[in-house]
């Protein structure tokens, strides 16, 4: 597997220090970028995402130092300079002696790994509410930091319930997010709502788009969300790799109205085309 | 650096695969054991919570798969085989392909790792309470799993302020634990006090051990605790590494009465007893 790590490529997929924090203690943020034919989307946004990060944590690694010439040839190497791929960008704070305190000077572990995506079928994700809970107090739910682990038993809860994802609720009972995914759901007034940041949802990339330049267009606000208020409403979902997405709560597969429909439709368009802008203004600068 | 990786020594420290996700997700879980002359102390206690939390995450490991004669050699070749060391067990659901889904047959990734370990100077730890919390109802306050980061924040915030170590409270603002180690206070009926498992505290194997071997004898007991409870009375915190050791909240250093250190010595006596009792019976089955 090829990977670029620390300033350099690497072939060998065994290349982590055994004493990296990242791997012992989660000490760590990341990020996933799509690639369309090895160009970033949305580049600013991620490396914007991946500084307040690395600063709330005091890791000592800076966006500036990852190059776009850099995912330009990893891509290449990787053979995904064609075609739809995912950059991951993993930032850990080192490898280090043991303990919690976080050594003050010690050098971050990057590792960057590109790999093809092929986006799952076009069809509503179905969804159930997991009995994982996600706190909002916590700093992986502000930041994208490498602690998964109850978002990964959530993914797995919904897979062992024959669904596709899971709505977590945060501490107080209200839904947060999916398990690696913004969730969004058209209300009664036509209007469409999303957790705020504050209840526990990752400031997410394309969350971000939809809120502050699809707002006014599709009536796009954040508010808090019961678990009831997704059942029998339409429902999507964000993220980088799969944009906007259909989704419903189980056993509201044939929910979906045409208005609604034209709605979603409609703003899924909005995306495709704010997606496919910024890749050629960024393919330009390469 | 020495190590053992998946049945096998190693001699590099570069070894753990870029695709683990144990690195990238946080999907892993750890056991932290004071081996004394390269004799692991309440090893069955560690195994045993070990192997509740692999079947809790399905990952398919098993603690049995880790040997003592494994840990014996590792001890050996790291030359800790005389004095205090440290032997930390980390498992990972293992390197596998992208995405949260935890593929169903994944190879663990199993990693231990010895090093020699120095006592802090026998002074009291001086605590604060720090702002990031503990969420009572995520898997990683139920097993020692590998999402550290609020914890090493925490950690980060009590050096910050000129402190050894931080309270955190869960998403309620009870005391849930200190960032590395369960906290204990002695109250104002004589009693010792600790928080519940279900208020987020880790189940500790030192803690464990209080509560069912000790409680008789120390009137300790299990309850939800309040942080200003914890001002201006005697405070004691536990872990594998460092057993029972003294604390107070940063301002209460000049509290300890002559009574209530002689409990506190008494109980460390009778911990160290405890200890030396078991490492003796684990040392003729070695």
């Amino acid at each position: 597997m090829t990977c670029w790590l620390n300033g350099a490529f690497r072939e060998e997929a065994d290349a982590i220090n055994v004493a990296d924090r990242g791997l012992l203690l989660g000490d760590g943020v990341f990020e996933t970028v799509l690639l369309a034919d090895g160009v970033p989307a949305f580049w600013d946004a991620h490396m914007a995402r991946l500084g307040d990060a690395l600063a709330a944590l005091s890791i000592l690694a800076r966006p500036e130092d990852i190059a776009l010439e850099t995912v330009k040839e990893l891509a290449a190497r990787c053979g995904v300079s064609k075609g739809a791929a995912v950059l991951r960008i993993t930032v850990t704070r080192g490898a280090g002696a043991r303990g919690l305190a976080p050594p003050p000077a010690l050098a971050p572990t990057v590792l960057m790994t590109a790999q093809s995506y092929a986006p799952p079928p076009d069809v509503p994700v179905k969804l159930i509410v997991s009995k994982y809970r996600r706190s909002a107090s916590s700093l992986s739910s502000a930041y994208k930091t490498t602690n998964y682990l109850d978002n990964i038993m959530a993914r797995h809860e919904a897979g062992e319930a024959g669904a596709d994802d899971a709505v977590m609720l945060n501490e107080s009972g209200r839904a947060a997010c999916a398990s690696a995914a913004n969730i969004f759901v058209l209300t009664d007034d036509g209007s469409i709502v999303t957790p705020p940041v504050a209840e526990g949802a990752l400031p997410g990339v394309v969350r971000k788009l939809l809120l502050e330049q699809g707002a006014d267009a599709f009536n796009i606000r954040e508010d808090t969300l019961v678990p009831s208020a997704l059942r029998g409403r339409p429902v999507f979902l964000t993220n980088s790799l799969m944009g906007v997405r259909p989704a419903h709560l189980d056993g509201d597969g044939a929910l979906q109205r045409a208005s609604e429909g034209g709605l979603l439709s409609a703003l899924r368009t909005w995306y495709k085309e704010k997606l496919e802008q910024d890749i050629e203004e960024r393919a330009r600068l390469f």
